[in-house]
């Protein structure tokens, strides 16, 4: 069975307009007003389609489908929200090939044995309220939920994540994680660059890689940049200059056993002729392999400490963020590689590099993903796309997928 | 001959008001609303101490004191705008002891030879508009009026310098540079830790380092922290790490030969889990020997061009600031050792780190400067310190220098 491709691909486009930027990117923050605009649009699909809409105390939206026997539902899809200045297809097509997919179940008058699940988590990017994965993070029973509601914007302490969904009017009444999913499956953009390199169709995710995220200050002294001798400064720019260098360099000399990226820095007092006396710089370590991870870390972790005893500055230490690497049983891969193999379509099992809600959701139930290739590994960038046979290719292997587990293929 | 050192220390106290941050930094920005109310309490004190007070179109301040001979005029003074969060000596410590050194001469009815003329030039730091040294460069006709008018602030473009002029009331009628100095004396804090550290008394200046100032813009791809193996990523902030801590290292080797600070930088889009698409990052590098400061400009920006190249990255270079290093003349240097020793004080001869306003004055008369100790070698910074007794010193070594030049000591 095959979804309506030019059903779905229109549907892409007109979600890509809530947001949208330059060309093909979209901008749609978590909890603002363009999230709720999304919402809005899906919230009147789903209930089109004839599905039961939930919202739970995190804005997590279920569109619930009945089966025909009284069993846990099989659950799909992905996020609505972006990062600033991302693209149409990371999260959105998750959720749109899941419309579409319940979509074609009614035009073909197919009622599955479980019932089904289209879920839209809120707020997975975590660009403007910590954590990231959130809704799936609450939904799979990880993190409290009131902890959560009282999250802050980073750019205004007054904006929570509960009084941002009172604004938006999506601060249900269901508990997260009350209905209990037989299973999660995840549509989603590659967003690197190997299933395109290797021409490959279809990625089957076997896990997830391990994430931590570390914030680290380095403090020194501020000092005039023409008067102050070498030996008398405490220079926190050429240490963590140093620090830097020696995190690039690892995963380089790993071969990307783990891959590191410093992608924020901020010096104080960011003056040309003044030595820095803080830099605040962040540390996104990630592996498949649970004992690199940690191992690098450590490394890190000591190699920072060195450089600030040398240099004579101080460190503060933030963990951010502190996530193992997650495997997908195989229960749930083989379902997705027999789909795509069953649709003629080439795959790959593979890792995925970023952290996704399918992770979370393995938690509490057997999850899997589906990737499908990005152009130029591009993503998180207004230039990200993927091209038109690839989302309908995804779209298919997801409802296949769905239907042998719900039992609606028989 | 001795200033009344009391007074000077309380007239210091009172301009410290003017822009108070914290116990007893100052911030003053250049044609600021705090510049102004210290230039309109300047132009007062040279009124009621009986000088001829002349504004010139770039806003420098100039009060003449008759000569009994219609001779060129022995120039003395500094500034009295500071960086963001500075100290209330840098700068104002030269013109206020330019003040007492008059109120000294009227208390003891002494007339000298040549004219006297105390000098407050505009914008010396140059932390809102560039370039810094902005008046002195203009008055010794080393750079033109009207280009150095239209320099816009960079936090705001609709300011220039010529609309700030109007808006504080100091865009005079006279030419800079009308009035052509006999020479120019500067009394100034050290800024480092040298004079301190060897307990020694007056710093008699023999040369000011050159400067380069260069802004270095590198540009990558913006993309995905988990999911771009290493050999796809053209990670500008990979990049400028390696290029930063050359730079430190660079200095380092040389023991200080060439001093060198990275001390602003920019991320963009700066976010913990993009691999950064482009840093902009300064670079001050000095020297007092002029061959080395070409070399490590050039060594410098070879290295740069070659981690651009090794990293698939673009490269935009901006040449901000040019200075070769200034030696003062030995007939300028010689009378404030002299100084120094009449009043059984210690000196020694050093080059200054900082660009000060003398090294621009000496291009069009012959110029010297007298550096007072520095607690902790400390400045741009609201911990600036010199001691009571050290300011006093200075002024004492200023007065005699002045009055050994224009005759007054006959």
């Amino acid at each position: 069975m095959e979804v309506n491709g030019q059903r779905l691909l229109e549907n892409i486009s007109g979600y890509a307009q809530i947001g949208k930027v330059a060309e093909i990117g979209v901008e749609r923050i978590a909890l603002s007003e363009e999230d709720k605009q999304a919402r809005d649009l899906l919230k009147e699909q789903m209930l089109s389609l004839g599905l039961e809409v939930h919202i739970d105390r995190l804005g997590n939206m279920i569109g619930l489908r009945k089966g025909k026997q009284d069993l846990r539902p099989v659950a799909f899809g992905s996020h609505l929200d972006t990062v600033y200045a991302g693209g149409r297809y990371d999260g959105a097509l998750g959720v749109l090939a899941g419309i579409e997919l319940i979509h074609t179940l009614n035009d073909q008058g197919i009622m599955t044995e479980h019932p089904l699940a289209l879920v839209n988590f809120t707020n997975e990017e975590g660009v403007r309220f910590a954590p990231d994965m959130m809704g799936s993070h609450v939904y799979s029973g990880q993190a409290s939920l009131e902890s959560i509601l009282s999250s802050q914007a980073y750019d205004n302490p007054n904006d929570t994540i509960g009084s941002r969904l009172k604004v938006i009017g999506y601060d249900g009444n269901a508990e997260p994680g009350a209905i209990a999913f037989d299973s999660f499956i995840e549509l989603h953009i590659e967003q690197g660059p190997v299933l395109e390199k290797e021409e490959i169709q279809i990625g089957v995710v076997e896990m997830v890689q391990g994430i931590h995220w570390t914030r680290y200050t380095i403090k020194g002294e501020a000092n005039h940049a023409g008067t102050t001798p070498n030996e008398y400064r405490k220079d926190a720019g050429y240490g963590s200059a140093k620090i830097i260098k020696f995190i690039g360099d690892y995963s380089r000399e790993k071969e990307n056993a783990v891959l590191t990226t410093v992608g924020s820095i901020e010096y104080v007092p960011n003056t040309i002729n003044i030595i820095p006396e803080q830099v605040t710089f962040t540390l996104d370590l990630r592996s498949t392999q649970a004992e690199a991870l940690e191992k690098a870390q450590i490394e890190m972790d000591e190699y920072i400490d060195r450089v600030v005893e040398d240099e004579g500055l101080e460190l503060l230490t933030e963990k951010m963020v502190r996530f193992k690497p997650v495997h997908f049983p195989s229960e749930m891969t083989n379902l997705v590689e027999g789909a795509a193999d069953n649709l003629g379509l080439t795959s790959k099992r593979m890792p995925s590099g970023a952290g996704h809600d399918g992770q979370m959701m393995n938690h509490c139930c057997p999850s899997t993903m589906i990737f499908i290739p990005s152009v130029r590994g591009i993503s998180h960038n207004i230039e990200e796309f993927s091209k038109d046979i690839d989302v309908v290719n995804g779209a298919n292997v997801l409802l296949n997928t769905v239907l042998s587990r719900s039992g609606g293929d028989s």
